[in-house]
């Protein structure tokens, strides 16, 4: 099978779970490309720490730029970060014509249009899905998905640490800095926060994404930025009395020919989809003229959830550079069928609805057969309703066998007590 | 500019909307293409029925072989739905070799197999992003965005009448049967509405899903259905009792080498993000091992959002079959920038916390600034709380541009009765 060979560009966190995960799910990324990504060269500055990912020594060097020179590598994968060497190094990629993956959302913000410049003029691309939303393919909605629309307005929660304070101010009370100290305790913050907590990283994503959804280059600093630094729990507060939350977004919105572009603190309704996005999890909601409304939620930073990204664009190139294999997996029909589950051995909780004799005692003995059937109950909910001699009586279960289960409510069925048929529903956790 | 000939198959709703967003976005795709996709044959039955979009009569035919056959079909777009003369048409497109974009999810969950293979023996392809969620780009999530990810589990809401039902059930204590009566007026419902309401619609997803995960070949018998056709609106207010919600799930959730596959009515926490999903929106869940618990959330059905996923199909095919194009479109630094608004020029409500004197007539002054700068107000809460000889008081603006608001703000904060700066906070509706 071809191999496609991959130049690393920083081995760090984000670097190791990107090894790990060609690693781990390799045979499965070879069915689905028709191809083997190959990992041939790593760069980074320190060739000592464990990344918890054991790698032969031999592929490791601190000379980033023979690893891009490198005919071996055939897509360099820039995982260093900031606009420095990252930029040096991604140009004289794209100069070479070899295409370049990155998580970087500050070079993208910053030096985009000379990137994309420069790739078009050499014929290769820029792949960028990890800049944005980490494990959320963001990225290929807009761009593949939504191709035919036209966008009216994106709104995002696009930083976790900002999404965690907010939502520990708000659920325990905390001050601003209480919840920034406990963010980092976490490890959900850095050293030096102020990326986060003024909302640069934020506008450096919403600078991605209206470039996106616009084509235009979007300079940065046409964005408007506020932060969460100091917010007052005091408005949180209140905000909640008033039914909003406070969620740090990235807005973008259209009208006409010109885009508002802003990241804010600002007060979403309780009952919108994105007030629900809680902890360090992300979501971007889209408005569209075809589409509609689409809404795009998962965890927006984080070694695995990136690597993810990385590995999905990764794949991308694969298929363009070996554009003689499968254009597009094959998908239905391609591999061997799955063995799909008997539906007896399924394991569930259950809730059930018992029309039962409002007598005394009569539960227990419903609770005797789930028992001599290993069905443990959770609760019990008794209706104050008669319908005749019978009262509704509704149970939750702990996860319990579907064949066990069906078996006992065969039996309870039949019992005397029993007025009608029970209801029953499954539970999904 | 190149021009890729589109043949499409089924002038319906769904066709309609698919020939009313190329040619509204036909600019916007080429840009972003670098090719015009160009509808040149339309087959469907009925040649007289207004579409309410205007088509030169010379493209229409009832002969869909021909749209099939002909040179100028270089794609093949089939909306006719079902597994009868879709599956004949569909087949020849595949024998010539032409690339098929089709919504029919029953042709795709019942022959998928054979479609597939036929497809990889002519070297051609299958895209079917319509099919499942309507606008939700469900299927580029899991083929691409999540190719380098081992899927664990995926868990969705995929039929918007079922939905509709379950929502007015629980919202207006609705039974069944009157919930349904009110679907079909509204046009959610289709005069037999058995697809629907008895869970097939939502396997046939299931499986597509399933298949997209797997790769292998689910076959239709294998997935358990249960409907909601006669669901007691007892259950559902008791599982609010519960504290859950009742929502038709498509369930495929792996074990090792083994997966459960299966469509049920199912209780859900009311803190789920799938609780949340109501009406006519669909949702799906994904787990899996490197992004972890991904969302995504739109229209699933009806003719703008359905088209959507079309024309965003014919896009992949389009930038395959000109490969000498770019790639993927440049996205950044691509068009002209689209112009940034003013700071001043956006118009929003604002929250706003003001710390005033604790006397009579002191919020009087306040409206009287505001008004002044034209910013009404929506509603006022004084908070029993004193600090020194001053009280909070909130206020939640009508719509107002900002320019307006800060100068009203400046003023305020300039008065004699202001213990402390106002705290202003937008609201993202």
């Amino acid at each position: 099978m071809r191999e496609v060979g991959i130049g690393l560009l920083g081995f760090g966190t984000v670097g190791g779970g990107v090894v790990a995960g060609l690693r781990r799910n390799a045979d499965l990324l070879a069915r689905r490309l028709g191809a083997r990504p190959v990992i041939r060269r790593i760069a980074d500055l320190d060739l000592e720490r464990d990344r918890g990912v054991p790698v032969d020594r031999g592929l490791l060097t601190r000379d980033a730029a023979a690893v891009v020179r490198d005919p071996a590598t055939e897509i360099v994968v820039e995982l260093i970060g900031g606009t420095g060497a990252a930029w040096e190094l991604v140009r004289m990629a794209l100069e070479q014509g070899k295409p370049v993956v990155t998580a970087n959302k500050a070079l993208l913000a910053e030096r985009g249009a000379e990137l994309f410049a420069l790739a078009a003029r050499t014929g290769t691309g820029v792949h960028f899905e990890a800049s944005v939303g980490g494990g959320i393919p963001i990225v290929r909605a807009l761009r593949d998905g939504l191709v035919g629309d036209r966008v009216d307005g994106i709104v995002g929660i696009l930083n976790g640490t900002c999404n965690y304070i907010l939502t520990r101010m708000e659920a325990e009370h905390m001050s601003f800095d209480q919840a920034l100290a406990e963010a980092r305790r976490e490890g959900y913050a850095e050293a030096d926060p102020s990326l986060d907590i003024d909302g640069v990283d934020t506008a450096h994503k919403a600078v991605i994404l209206a470039s996106l959804a616009y084509g235009g280059c979007v300079p940065m600093q046409a964005v408007r930025v506020a932060g969460i630094r100091g917010l007052d729990r005091t408005d949180i507060e209140y905000g909640a009395d008033l039914g909003y939350r406070v969620k740090l977004l990235a807005v973008i919105r259209r009208a006409g020919e010109e885009a508002e572009i802003g990241v804010h603190p600002a007060l979403v309704p309780t009952d919108h989809v994105l007030a629900s996005v809680s902890g360090v999890f992300n979501a971007v909601s889209v408005d569209s003229d075809m589409a509609g409304r689409t809404l795009y939620y998962g965890r927006g930073a984080g070694r695995e959830p990136t690597a993810s990204a990385v590995i999905g664009d990764i794949a991308d190139v694969v298929r363009e550079v070996t554009a003689g294999g499968p254009a597009r997996p094959a998908a239905i029909g391609g591999g061997a069928a799955i063995r799909v589950k008997a539906a007896g051995e399924i394991v569930a909780r259950y809730y059930m609805r018992l029309s039962l004799l409002d007598k005394p005692g009569v539960f227990g003995r419903i609770a005797t057969v789930l028992g001599r059937h290993e069905i443990s109950i959770a609760s019990v909910l008794q209706k104050e309703v008669r319908v005749g001699e019978y009262v509704p009586v509704v149970a939750v279960t702990h996860a319990a066998r579907e064949r066990q289960f069906d078996a006992a409510l065969r039996e309870i069925d039949g019992l005397d007590i029993v007025g009608a048929p029970t209801v029953r529903i499954r539970i999904e956790e």
